[in-house]
């Protein structure tokens, strides 16, 4: 609805007021703060006029003088501004046309999302199905005190030396991102992220206020750390922390020693939080997995951030931990964890059963992903105009393809090509990206499927990049440079 | 620490520079934020301000003149703002008095919190047991549709008619509750609360920014819905919802269909939201329950946050239920579900089997509620000088009793009071009040404990009344006013 009104005696303004049509306007929150003080002021109303654009008539096309009085007469129901900033998930804004595809009788690879196809441990589930549970209660709130003091001897295990009370129990990863950024940062402050990043770090930003900085790591060198020029020219008064993934997801790169030193140094020379997010720690293939706890002078500046999601395959279970040696943050992250009660409780069960399988546990999950990964990269590197780096570690990698832009072709793979009655879903690398125009010739391949489903799908991949009406000439593999 | 520097001519500023020793210093956001920024222009430095607090120097005792050119070196790691204003549980204060009690051989009654002693079903706890899982997947961010469409039944039986895509399943309420404040609230917006009100909505309010308006309601009357004029009075620009918990806790007051009524009129007439929190639905033994869902005219204005939590004792799942028929914020909502992937997966197959518990399941439980509300409401006013009104629902009452303080005296029933070996524990009703002050004769208890339990905790109630040095003259039942 458009209704305009003269304020002053020189300038016409426009007033429009919507409901539910918002998308298309400019929605400045205290550009709108003012008006909404100055029609308080000005009429003495007390209704709320949020959802209004003031803005010359001049500039818009259309005005409807008739309704002009009631103006200031409608408040409406609007939804929050972060609510509409806040992202829709990428990866899964291709999923009506996998139902689709699907419908059609075609079979659908799915490479595009992180759901392990391993089977969770039968033991964790078994505590689940022998635990006496006379009443299910709430736990304590930064979780059963016996999971926590497990996990010490988990961590210790892995070479992180933490005591119970510096881990509380979380709603999987993202409820341990989520207290991390509520707790260190503020509305407004800056967190530097090397992109490609996990797309949902743009949520939990955004749903604390916190604007993402991203810094650009390129295929060429397979997604290494971008140098320390680069944080160091992006750090204004406002940068409050950086967030690492190690081993990454989207592209599997494994930090080495020196790149994880290099961030620990430019985190104590500006005070920098760390938030380390290693969800993936046991799928490293190549190469000395290092914390950001392993750090020694970065104790009060890590917060990690971590999940029995992928390394147990139990993705469901939503059970998480956040982890810091910072006993303010620990504090201030426990009344957030107080707030909403406890964690699961049956799934509690899974994560503390979870720390006594055997060590050797993770050797066959490991080497299946190693080779499925193996298996992945070759077959994608042998195809013409394809380049993709050996991933380290987790189970992703991201393949430059000769292509025009990674959303059509993932969209066009699922709605226009089969090919023996299959087809192959991937994530577009554009989502993954802070920086508008990146990744539109790259996308992500969780190689979460057996090696059978690997070789299927990229049969199917390399017959639809034959087909693909926006193919382009690409780079050669020995003429890539470091133009990202 | 603390240093100065000499920035005009005529002023000198001090500037106090902290780590972790903040606690006694006024800490203003926007005004740093100038500071920040004065910094930045003045000597170009990229690092970062927060934690600084400028005053003239003349105001404070102490100056150190030595390193004052290293005043504008020192940036810092802080906790944010929302972070320290994060209030503590007041309901978990006493804990630790409670442990030291418990340690001297004492009995501890715990009428204190809202964990009910009622068995878990134990037909939903074997769904788990015998579910087949073989890998623990990721559920649909609403949550399985299954459990979505069984919900539809569920609340087609309680007289709410919802489709399965106008509910989302949360971890807990408590997430409910968060999605809808992110969702429908912008930093800086106001919610209208009767209080007393469930303590948890200040820490939810803070996480998302909001600022909590309370209108008080008032024993003598029950704890009845604050009259219209009330809530007019509060209404401001920034207004944008109300919450109401019904029945409610920590009340235990059921809401008429007239004040209902009253709630639906007032939301309409300034384009609130009305969040309603009706976890209790199950446990009305007075009078009819009117749900908010069920108010014609009011379909876009209310946001239903409901958990599995009380209604199955199972407050250890975290399942609960975000309903809307306003798409707009359910499409928006449902960005904030996609960012943490899912609800927990587990407790999911829980909450589906509980909608296919006999239609009588609920009259146990109910009946067994409503007899300790009988024996507590009953022993609690033949004490002297104590008045508790009948709640009508839910299963807490709050009392007014003839002391001086309530955290004193519920700290005193802990600390330094035994009755046969045996004490209670309490929730003062201060943390339930938004406006300071407020509460300080009065308690909440919840009656989640059997009969003879109850008995012996007011036992131990009546004895420490008469025993605690802190008891004032109280008001006479007859001659109860409404001062509140």
């Amino acid at each position: 609805m458009v209704w305009w009104f003269k304020c002053r005696k020189k300038v016409k303004w426009l007033i429009v007021l919507f409901r539910d049509e918002i998308t298309d306007l400019l929605y400045n929150v205290p550009y709108l703060k003012c008006v909404t003080t100055f029609f308080y002021e000005m009429f003495g109303t007390k209704r709320c006029f949020y959802g209004m654009i003031l803005t010359k008539v001049s500039q818009l096309p259309h005005t409807n003088t008739a309704k002009r009085k009631s103006a200031y007469l409608w408040p409406m129901l609007t939804i929050s501004q972060r609510g509409q900033d806040m992202p829709p998930s990428p990866i899964r804004k291709l999923v009506p046309f996998a139902e689709a595809a699907k419908k059609k009788g075609i079979k659908v690879y799915h490479l595009n999302i992180g759901q392990p196809d391993i089977e969770t441990p039968p033991a964790i589930l078994d505590a689940v199905k022998h635990a006496d549970i006379k009443v299910l209660e709430y736990s304590h709130s930064a979780g059963n005190e016996s999971y926590r003091r497990k996990l010490v001897e988990y961590y210790k295990r892995v070479g992180i030396e933490v005591s119970h009370d510096q881990i509380m129990i979380t709603t999987g990863g993202s409820e341990a991102i989520l207290f991390g950024f509520f707790t260190c940062l503020n509305p407004g402050d800056e967190v530097i992220i090397p992109e490609p990043f996990y797309a949902n770090y743009n949520g939990f930003a955004c749903t604390a206020g916190v604007k993402v900085v991203p810094i650009t790591s390129h295929i060429e060198n397979g997604f290494a750390l971008p140098p320390i020029d680069a944080f160091e020219k992006v750090i204004t008064p406002r940068t409050r922390g950086i967030v690492v993934c190690n081993p990454n997801n989207p592209t599997g790169y494994l930090y080495s020693r020196e790149e994880m030193e290099a961030l620990r140094d430019i985190c104590i020379r500006h005070d920098l939080y760390l938030f380390s997010d290693e969800a993936y720690r046991e799928f490293c293939y190549d190469g000395e997995y290092i914390s950001a706890m392993q750090l020694p002078g970065l104790e009060q500046h890590v917060v990690l951030m971590d999940t029995i999601s992928k390394r147990y395959s139990a993705c469901g279970a939503r059970i998480g931990t956040f982890v810091t040696k910072n006993k303010a943050v620990y504090d201030a992250a426990m009344k957030f964890a107080q707030a909403r009660l406890s964690p699961p409780g049956l799934a509690q069960i899974m994560g503390e059963a979870a720390v006594d399988l055997p060590d050797h546990y993770f050797d066959a999950p490991k080497a299946e992903y190693q080779a499925r990964r193996d298996l992945l990269v070759s077959r994608l590197n042998a195809m013409e105009d394809v380049f993709c780096p050996n991933p380290g570690g987790a189970f992703y990698a991201i393949a430059r393809l000769p292509i025009d832009d990674a959303d059509t072709f993932c969209q066009w793979l699922l709605e226009s090509f089969s090919y023996n009655g299959q087809t192959v879903m991937l994530a577009p690398a554009t989502g993954f990206y802070g920086t508008p125009g990146l990744g539109k010739n790259e996308v992500r391949l969780a190689y979460v499927l057996n090696l059978d489903a690997i070789n299927g799908a990229m049969d199917c991949l390399e017959k639809a990049l034959q087909e693909y009406p926006g193919r382009v000439a690409g780079k050669t593999k020995s003429a890539a440079t470091a133009q990202g």
